[in-house]
């Protein structure tokens, strides 16, 4: 199999997700023991979720977080608060089990599959996954040109794929996507200035806390990159936008998001990075659009437009500006009650309680005073 | 003990909360690998629950929600879209497990008391705690008059406290609020009209579904009933509005707040109605509204002034209409993640992981070309 080879079988095989079963899951909702729609968003997540795996769900589905961690050249641009150095760092505190998404993880039960993507110095680290592809450990500074070759970017998205459809195959049935990477929302607000496409400075924000000069220095890389890589551009393919300002990390993301578009596997975007991938993955295909829950709203400006453009209304707002897959493993929880009440609550006609009156003629005064 | 005393002791025992708790746990928290603050709401939620307890959280609060179940007398009106015997059915199906707040109090790994507060033809069934007093099965109707003798009123309030008392000596150490009641959302808008004070056209919304006309008639009942009352009136004490718009369900869930305050234990607000009976709670003692947390925001319109009278801004958002402690439930595992990331992460020194660069100079274009 040629590289490419994956991607575009992948992309082919995404199909719409099942509106009928979203409907009948809708009517057993209707049944339970609660005013219709009372449970507001709760409910709509359970259709969500049935129309996606394509089936109501009978159970809780067993999640697993992606963690990918890569490095940037853009970092030596001064656009992030902390050394570069810290992406390695951050990969061996991951595989350490003290790291935040850790921490969230266990406490959702959820699987965590670390993957280094790409990170400079990132040796071999017992519980680390790595996928680096052409040896390339770092991307190059997108302000001068290209961030990775096109077929570097391909190779990533397939190992992505790749590795979604391992977990499909191990049983996972919903994935929820993070990343690391020092000066990755800088590639990310790239990716999303020249997609949808916006002004630099109405995308980018202070990331983990950059101060208002790195901010202008942010601003300023990301729309040095798009001059230096000709973008926007009418004829750019994903691909082409991926290679030219995107991250090793984001192109795994991309492609674990269209594997599990593929296998009909939900897919929770986390935060910023992580909505900047679904966004390109969507790029690749529209339709695996509706395979993408939104877990939290970024404070990064440039979140808003992409969850718009997706069509996509988070389940938290927490200000959450970690990363790592946190606010994906935060929204776990409501996924399992989501389901829970599908599966666990009692309808009205087993339960012995009355539906709403058909008819309400409330007493006159008199007759009851 | 004469009815009102343990009321009063109770509130004179509530004290303010530790803000310099709040402070030792926040310097915790900046020591995690993480940027400051990045984990936004999380890390402010830890901070507070650690302010109320007195000391920083060493492991998971073991959490409790109480749904206290009453009639109204003002059913009568015409202001819910269900039958009055739909309160004993509901408890009776709470007792059986299959309620939405029996589902999700499960997944939330939180005990569940079931109170019968007064409720019509509720017979003494297992599983369910009957806390009546003075025979009262129903409110009065509140537009003809006051809905309960001030005396049961404070007699629920310190059944109430009791339960809190209680369930504290057994190692409750976070308590979610619940109620369910046909048409208590009409209670609770009048209180809050009553307590703000507000206009009952700006309070009122259509609780768990009623239509246009419903909503005109519960309009016109808080109305009816605030005249009929005298309120809003400033001399009126909480008690007095209390019994003239209350119900005992959320008479007893005052008591449970003020008991939990008095104990130190944080007090999560589920929506519409445990607002209003956070706000009556507040009207006794104003301390108490720092132990309160806001579980969700309701999309009655008298929520959103009552949250910005007591000054909480919601952990969740996802338009829930049930009540029952449903929202209560759903915050737990951001309660329990959040003191998870207090004791399970590692700090940076502990990680050997680099903090924020000191002063970020750019390499020049020039120096990396």
């Amino acid at each position: 199999m040629n590289r490419g080879d994956l991607l575009e079988r992948t992309i082919a095989s995404i199909s719409p997700i099942d509106h009928d079963v979203a409907a009948a899951t809708a009517r057993l909702l209707d049944a339970k023991t609660k005013p219709p729609g009372s449970l507001g968003r709760l409910e709509e997540l359970a259709c969500r979720l049935a129309a996606i795996i394509g089936r109501v769900p009978e159970g809780p589905l067993r999640p697993a977080i992606v963690v990918a961690a890569a490095d940037h050249g853009v970092a030596a641009r001064g656009v992030s608060a902390y050394p570069k150095e810290v992406t390695a760092q951050m990969l061996a505190s991951f595989a350490g089990g003290g790291a935040a998404i850790c921490v969230l993880a266990r406490e959702a039960g959820a699987g965590l599959v670390i993957v280094d993507a790409g990170v400079t110095g990132g040796a071999a680290v017992d519980g680390v996954r790595a996928e680096v592809v052409d040896g390339v450990r770092c991307t190059g500074d997108l302000t001068m040109g290209p961030a990775m070759p096109r077929s570097t970017a391909i190779g990533m998205i397939e190992r992505g794929i790749a590795l979604a459809d391992e977990l499909a195959t191990e049983g996972v049935q919903i994935l929820g996507l993070g990343e690391m990477g020092i000066a990755n929302t800088t590639s990310a607000s790239a990716l999303i200035a020249a997609l949808l496409p916006a002004d630099p400075s109405l995308v980018c924000g202070p990331g983990t806390g950059i101060g208002d000069e790195g901010l202008a220095r942010k601003v300023d890389a990301v729309r040095r990159g798009l001059a230096a890589n000709g973008l926007p551009r009418r004829d750019a393919d994903p691909a082409d936008v991926l290679s030219a300002v995107g991250g090793l990390e984001i192109a795994f993301l991309v492609g674990v998001t269209l594997g599990a578009a593929a296998r009909r596997i939900p897919v929770l975007l986390d935060g910023f990075v992580s909505s900047a991938a679904g966004l390109v993955a969507v790029g690749f295909r529209e339709t695996a659009a509706a395979s993408l829950i939104a877990a939290t709203r970024s404070p990064e400006p440039g979140n808003a437009p992409v969850l718009e453009h997706l069509g996509l209304e988070p389940l938290l707002d927490l200000g959450l500006r970690l990363g790592e897959g946190t606010g994906a493993a935060l929204a776990l929880p409501l996924v399992r009650s989501a389901i829970a009440i599908l599966t666990d609550m009692a309808t009205f006609d087993a339960a012995g309680v009355n539906g709403p009156a058909p008819a309400i003629e409330p007493m006159s005064a008199a007759a009851d005073a």
